[in-house]
Formats: structure tokens, sequence, C-alpha cells
């Protein structure tokens, strides 16, 4: 999307021909700072350090880090050192284990001459793939948006958002920004509410700031407000994104999103969850009772980091010693409160029928 | 109630004889420090420069205010500029205005020489009233929290609340927390998930030090935390506080109250609002249309402020410059996801009905 009028993707090619580039997240939302990996070494510390970030991101990375390895040296034995090293960066994220995987069979397959080539050429695929399944989420949801907001006479249209499923969580578009994009960019005056997002404050650091970037209007609010808007009519739809979806369609999405559900089901507002193929975990029926929810540390409720006057990075406690906390990183949005699933594939119910008249093959496996 | 094992009240009259005691709540939630009132110029700065907050604090302390005036000089001209000096303070709360219109009307049918002695009276009644209201409330809280808790085989009873009703809010005990600390001194295993309160952080600030103070186990949470709690049966009973009340039970209050209710309607967990008569308002019947809601300053949003790792405090801003943001203060809670309403006259139905079984006298005046 774009940063002061200019397109930009999460990471490219560079134009020395061999290195790639990514925009370093750990400097956002005060400093826009393109950051050059040149090694396997940069690569996983780009991961591990979170200048990259976002699941489909995370593996668009891995997969340069595989070039750039083979770049330096494409035995076999350095092959999977490689693989290792960029799957010991964060163990947990799936996304890293399937594109090293993907990577690594076709490499293992090909000439030690050609593989730095491939593994070039695998990584630019990977990268475009995201690209297209995200451009499809937004065209699909673009749709939906033009139909609501046909009915409203040309006002403007809002939409409330959850954490960020943006376009800096994948290599462009996002999930659940990809329609509010595509909308923005076709002309309708859409305007978005963005949820701040506690306790990592994603909604305001990264969705505002991508917002901000690409021009799109939007406001800051504190997750406690979505309620009260949407109870004097100011929110027309609301989108989100989500780390897991069960067969039966419920959601697993960042903390906060099942109270914001349940006021959209209050008040009659649409909630739609924006979701590529891929985090639909067919094994899983009762999202409640089947996906585990994350306890993390205390430390995220308890201190607060941001820029201080000096323009320094600062973080401030906001609770008093002696005061404990606990945090709860996701929670589970039963599919009865999902109005629809808009996936590359197009919108269907949140249901195991609607998935399956998707995704045929994949509910088909599953059995 | 208790700090470091001794009881205190947020307002009480110094040894001198003369001089008024308050604790100093804007060093919380960090600080611990009791702060001299001497002069009526000394209780004007406590109120704007909000050392003491809360509706009945403010009016306990613009009586006691009075009494320092009268101290000094009670001719009328300066009875007259005293009131005016202590409306001035924050002219929106109601209890300010309240308790001095009830001071000045027996100061001014006072002989002179008498004022004194009776302003000091009359600020030492106002703050027992007021703690006798709390202490009712807490005793109808206790009862209804010891008929959940026998249910329970004695388990640890786990009561969520939203922002500070607390006794730093009121001369002692507090509203929604007096039914809270009545069973923890009674015995009943209590554990209070407190809601962290965004944007000024009350919950995390002051009602998480309260309850530490006191030794009441508890755990601060975001305000996104609560749906899950609730969905893993993690809330027995919630109780908060309220702002204002209309006649027919709907209920303003911090923002995100609303959110929290309909997740306690949707897993069945009760949730009870505790409230002292005068917030009542008779003239109000539909609480979404007829209160309006405060909307502050973005800076609360945008802006965090806390303790730096050096012990200073500090402000962090969490929003990137170029983003916009929106602060709403209250919501309103319609009185169908309201089980009940704790009053210091008993416990009601959230309706027209159940509280003019409670207040008929009030009741019949508003027609």
């Amino acid at each position: 999307m774009n940063v002061n009028g200019r397109p930009y993707r999460t990471i490219w090619a560079a134009d020395d021909g061999v290195s790639v580039e990514i925009i370093d997240q750990t400097r956002l939302p005060h400093e826009f700072h393109v950051h050059r990996l040149t090694t396997l070494e940069d690569a996983c510390e780009a991961i591990a350090r979170m200048r990259v970030r976002g699941a489909p991101l995370i593996g668009a990375t891995a997969a340069w880090g595989m070039a750039l390895a083979m770049a330096a040296d494409s035995r076999p034995e350095h092959l999977q050192r490689a693989r290792a090293a960029l799957q010991a960066t964060r163990p947990t994220a799936v996304n890293l284990a399937w594109a090293l995987e993907r990577v690594s069979a076709v490499l293992i397959e090909t000439d030690t001459g050609d593989r730095y080539a491939t593994a070039r050429r695998l990584a630019m695929e990977l990268c475009d793939e995201d690209v297209e399944i995200n451009r499809r989420i937004g065209e699909h949801g673009l749709q939906l948006i033009e139909g609501f907001w046909n009915r409203g006479n040309g006002k403007v249209f809002h939409i409330l958002t959850h954490c960020n499923a943006g376009w800096l969580a994948t290599v462009d578009w996002g999930t659940a920004l990809a329609p509010i994009y595509r909308a923005h960019d076709a002309g309708i005056p859409v305007h978005v509410w963005v949820d701040e997002t506690r306790p990592r404050n994603q909604g305001a650091a990264l969705t505002a700031w991508e917002l901000a970037a690409h021009g799109v209007p939007h406001d800051v609010i504190v997750d406690n407000a979505g309620g009260h808007l949407m109870q004097h009519g100011q929110v027309d739809l609301c989108i989100v994104g989500t780390d897991r979806t069960a067969a039966s369609g419920d959601v697993c999405n960042k903390i906060g999103t099942y109270l914001k559900a349940l006021a959209a089901s209050d008040n009659g507002v649409p909630f739609y969850v924006a979701l590529p193929g891929p985090t639909i975990d067919w094994s899983i029926e009762d999202g409640l009772t089947g996906i585990p929810i994350e306890e993390r540390d205390a430390d995220e409720v308890t201190e607060v980091s941001g820029r201080l006057p000096s323009g320094d990075h600062g973080v401030v406690r906001i609770i008093p010693e002696g005061v404990s906390a606990r945090n709860f990183a996701f929670d589970v949005t039963p599919s009865r409160l999902v109005t629809g699933l808009i996936t590359e594939r197009g919108v269907c119910a949140a249901s195991r029928e609607g998935l399956s008249t998707l995704y045929p093959e994949r509910s088909r496996a599953a059995f």
C-alpha cells in the first residue's frame, strides 16, 4: 500500500539483485525505515527481533532467508543449517514451518549450482501468492462493502476493526484491511474506527499508521468504545482478522474480538471475519473448547511503551507495585455472532456448510 | 479502608483541631501521601487539581472548605465568596453544588460567631452520612454475594468490576467495591478481576491500588479480557458503579460497561450495579437517548502516563503523528442487561417498578 504517496510491499528484492529489503516494523509507528537483509543471519535476526511480524510475512521472509543462504553456500549441509536456523527464530508460527518446508523440498531436488536462482524465484512466487490471496479477499470484501454502502445514499461508511490484520502482517493488502483499502481506492467514502487493541496496542500503532499512510480516514478509539458507537448508529460494518478458524466457523482472534461481536449482534451491525483459507483448522469443531488460548507475560499489561516528549522511545509502568495482572492473548467468537467469512474464494456463512462450499477438497480431507 | 494495615477515610479532621487531611490522589497509585488543607484556598486547589475526585468526595471536601473559610472569616460576604470559589473549582459535579447549597443554607441562618463551629459539624455530618450510605450498600451487597457464594461449595468467588467506584471516590467503602470489602472482611474468599479501564486507567491505578492496600486478592486485566473470562466460567458476578441511573433502570457508567454487561448476559453471569439513591435521575426514562455522553480530549487516548524506570512520572505517546483519535467517556447499559441494582435501601430490579419500591417518595415526586 502507499506510504507518503509511494506504493510499498512489506518485503521486496533490493536493487543490487541479491539483497532483500523490508520495512523495519520495530521502528513503527513513529519512524518509517527501510532495512536491508543481505545474509541468512540478517533474515534470522529480522524475524526473531520482529522487524517483520504477522504469519504470512514471517513465511515470506523465511523463504527469502533461504535464498540469501543459497547465495552464500548452496551445499546440502548449508541448506539444512539455514532451514534449522530460520525455523528456530520463532518456532510457534505455522507459516514459518510451512514456507521452509515448501522451499526446502524443491531445493533438495535441485542441482547445487541452480539452488540460489531457484530459491530466489520461489521466494518471489511465495510473496506474489500471498499478495494474490489478499487481493482476492479485498475484491470479495469490496463487493460486500459496495452492497452495504449502496443502501446508504452515498453517506460516509463507518467500519470498525480490531487489532492489526493489515498489509504490515502480510506482503501486501492484509486480510481484514484489504477490503477497506479496495473500497477507499474505489472512491467509497470509508471511515475506520480503529480499536487501539490493548495490551500491545497494535491497532493504535500499526493499523492506524497503515491507514494514515495510505490516506484512509480513521479514528483510534479505546477498546471500550465500540459498543457505544454501535448503539448510536456510528458503525455500519465490522471486519476483523483471525488467527485460527474452527471448521464450525468459530473464530479465534485477538482478545476483545468477542465483545465487539456481541455488541454488533445486539445492534444489528454486520460482523465479518476476513481470512485466507490456510487459517481454517478443519480438525476443530468447537472453537471455545478446542482452541487453546495463550496466556502471555503480565508485563504487556502493566507497562506501556511509546514515544517520550524528548522523541526517545520510553516505557511507563501504569500499575503500582504490589498489584498483580493477567494477560490472555486471544478469545473465541462463536460462529452464531459472525455474519460471514470473507476468504480468497468468496464470502460464505460462518458454518461447516458455508466453508465446505468454498473449500470442498479441504473439508472432505478432514473426515 | 485499610492502607498498610491501618484504617483510613479519604478525608478527616486533622489533629490540630482546625485543618483537614486528605489522601493526595494525584500521587496515587505510586505514592501514598497525606496532604493537609488549612485554608479555603487549599480546599479549592485540592478539588481543582483532583487531589480529591469522585462526586461524593468532592462534595465532602467542599463542605470542609466552607468550614475552613468560616474559621478565617465568618462574615456574610466571605461566606458568599467562599461558596462561589468552591463552586468554580469543578462546575459540572452535581454533588459539589448540592453540598454547598446544603451547608450555605444553614450557615446563612446561623449567627456569625457560631458559623465556624456549625460548618465544621455539618462537614463531619456530611462525611458520616456518605460513609453510612456506602456501608449500607455494602451490607446489601454482602448478602447478595453470600447468597451466590453459598452455592459454590466454598470455592474462590470471582467478581469483575470496571473503573473505580471504590472508597477513593467516596469518604469510605465506595459503592461497587463496598460489597467486595464487606465480603472480604467477612471471610468470603473473593478475587476481583479489575478492568484497567482505558483511557484513564482508573481500574489499574485506583481500584487495584485500593484492593491491594486492603489486602483483597485481585488481578488487573485489559478491558478486552472480561468476555473471555466469562466464557470460561472465571467470573461469578459483575458489580459496577454508575454516574447516572435513569428511572427505567438504564445505567450510564464509564465507557465499556455496556460491553461487559453484554458478555455477562451471554454467559449467564449476574450483572449488578451499585448506587446511592441520589444518582437516580427520575426525569429520564430512556437512558440511551436521554443521557448525554461527554466526549473528552483525545490526548487521554493518545498519551499514557505512569512511572518511568527512573521512578519519575512520565508520559508516552502511543499513537503516531498524523493519526487521529476520539474519546467517548461513558456508555449506557440498557436495564434489560442489568440483573439488579444495589442501593443503600436494598437490592431491586433495574426497572421503574423496582426503583419505585425502594424510593416511593422520589418516584412520586417525578410525576
